[in-house]
């Protein structure tokens, strides 16, 4: 199989990592539950994560990392923390993740502005500068990266138009472990991070970094082994979010991705923008296809043929060819509506994909491209 | 070191756990989100795993399991569903994975009281009569055991006491894996399961069972990869409890341990009876010893030495003789105020516990209680 969906799930872990979360299955103390030997050196190895996350993405201290099961819980915690009155404006580009839990606060009062796309696919920044000067908003949510064309905002021309008491709060999930992310320097309030896509982690592994002006109330609440005689939640961070027993090996396995990346995330990003670029060539010289995609370092590839819906391209691709692709809507509806699109084909690549992909992958598409409608 | 904190985490998993958590690590495609053959692989054991959890816990089919990162996630679930309204029955005995969103939900304004334990150390029964009598409630929210004590009241007989439209929701963290539970059987309208202890499964996983008569709401929002254009959660199970991509490998192991389980579960509770009850045998007999569990198959056995305080004795049976066990509150705060306790020294076993265990302990323990205060 040639797997190029690594935007749903990155579908190779370096060796350390791996290594590393299976032999944290097998461990298995409960970090800061107990104060034996081998629920401290857990509890060791939660903190120093949490530091070397911190210093990855330019955060706010260890106290401001939480530990999430996914993108989408982090994504959930900043956005349900907004109070219900909040104005808020976000984009079309945004995933479900994004979009229903803002859906939900809007049930319950919030205003909910959404940023079209210009020409180019971009956000549409002269939008947002209107949208800003008709009502001040309390927090704006955007997305680093479309999962679903890999287009990205420019983080600092956005944060030069909000005001500056808006927070922040960016959902990485396409675009933590593909460059760099600097909160401080972005001055971003709040940056959802997906543990088993870029940065290299397993499944269950996530994360919400917050700055000091922003303060995320729980959408749990449980046993923390921390002031365990208080019936509320301790009023500290990180235990305020972060309720029942933590995923070590999730943990761990976050811990030696951005280790990985530390040393390899220049090379990777030229690798991933090698592929698009390829691909994105190959794809404009192939009848009946129309790319959505410009090369971009977040791996992603999308396009339509002409002759076959999404699906059944990705069907095709990976019954007659044995290709992993996505096909449809990628849970972002808005981005599609805005394209003119009702499902797209979307190829995402990694570091680790081979180089040969690329060819075996157009080559494909490209026979798919001459059969009748 | 001996390992007697199993009722923090499962210390232990049988190789067919570790084994299948550790390939799928490295299998790593998402369920649900694609449609190409990798992941349509992961999805089948998805919904294989839902089916198997519905049986093996006498649940109401696959629909009604929904995938958790732990139990406490499965029990605020389960609570905040609960209108705010509601008069809900409680006990003592509760965790704070329990008490916690009971007081938020207290808060929000629902009227939440607590059954004390009798002289016994159970759930006093004529006391959720008098509960039940003066107002019905809506729900009760009782453990199938203790984490403390290992106490489990009769489920059967507080069925019988409650209203037949009172919900019944349990938190299993405790029993799940050490006794055979029917939630037909039973009536029970909630189950929330942990997956790393009872269940041998690893980290990040756990679930919630659900009868036809409840229907609990979402409390995070985001993609499912079904209805991507619906700016709602969908509205049907599973889908609208699970945002966001699944932790195939933990659910995977919750699989793994189920069917390890459904051939091994009279012998491990025999092997964990045994060892509470050879534990408690041996402690009756030693100095300064006031225990306060029953022999019972959860594998908890709890007590005070009357000259240490709990987490230093904890402390020195970690440094001195390479025992893991827990002091403190344990994250019950309640039950012990029910007891007169302010911390107690909780060893916890499983079936995996190397049987020369006990002695090793309880020799330790009898060579703390000649210390002086």
């Amino acid at each position: 199989m040639i797997y190029l969906d690594n935007a749903a799930t990155g579908g190779f872990k370096p060796d350390c990592v791996i290594t590393a979360a299976a032999a944290a299955l097998a461990t298995a103390a409960n970090p800061g539950r107990s104060g034996h030997k081998l629920s401290l050196a857990c509890m060791e190895r939660v903190y120093s994560t949490r530091n070397l996350l911190s210093d990855f993405f330019g955060g706010y201290g260890y106290e401001r990392v939480v530990f999430t099961k996914n993108c989408t819980e982090a994504l959930n915690i900043a956005i349900l923390s907004l109070p219900a009155d909040s104005k808020i404006i976000t984009t079309v580009a945004e995933h479900n993740s994004v979009l229903r839990p803002l859906e939900h606060l809007k049930k319950l009062g919030a205003e909910v502005e959404y940023i079209p796309l210009n020409d180019d696919g971009d956000i549409d920044l002269n939008a947002l500068k209107r949208a800003v000067g008709s009502a001040p908003p309390r927090a704006a949510v955007i997305t680093l990266a479309s999962n679903v064309t890999g287009t990205a905002p420019d983080i600092a021309l956005v944060k030069k138009i909000l005001p500056a008491d808006c927070l922040l709060i960016c959902d990485g999930a396409q675009a933590c472990g593909h460059v760099p992310v600097d909160m401080r320097a972005l001055g971003i309030d709040a940056l959802a991070v997906a543990g088993h896509k870029g940065m290299l982690g397993i499944q269950g592994s996530g994360a919400l970094l917050f700055s000091e002006r922003f303060n995320p109330q729980p959408i749990t609440y449980g046993g923390t082994g921390s002031e365990s005689y208080n019936l509320d939640m301790p009023d500290f961070y990180p235990d305020k979010l972060e309720s029942g027993t933590l995923n070590f090996p999730a943990i761990v396995s976050l811990a030696e991705g951005a280790i990985y990346l530390k040393q390899h995330l220049g090379e990777h990003r030229a690798a991933v923008e090698n592929f698009t670029a390829r691909t994105i060539e190959n794809l404009k010289k192939t009848e009946n296809v129309c790319v959505f995609s410009k090369p971009n370092p977040y791996g992603i590839v999308s396009f339509r043929l002409n002759n076959m819906q999404s699906e059944m391209v990705a069907y095709a691709l990976s019954e007659e060819f044995g290709i992993c692709v996505r096909g449809g809507l990628h849970c972002a509806p808005l981005i599609h509506r805005a394209l003119g699109s009702d499902g797209l084909v979307r190829a995402s690549f990694s570091a680790f994909t081979p180089p040969s992909a690329v060819e075996s992958f157009t080559a494909a598409v490209g026979a798919l491209s001459l059969r009748k409608a």
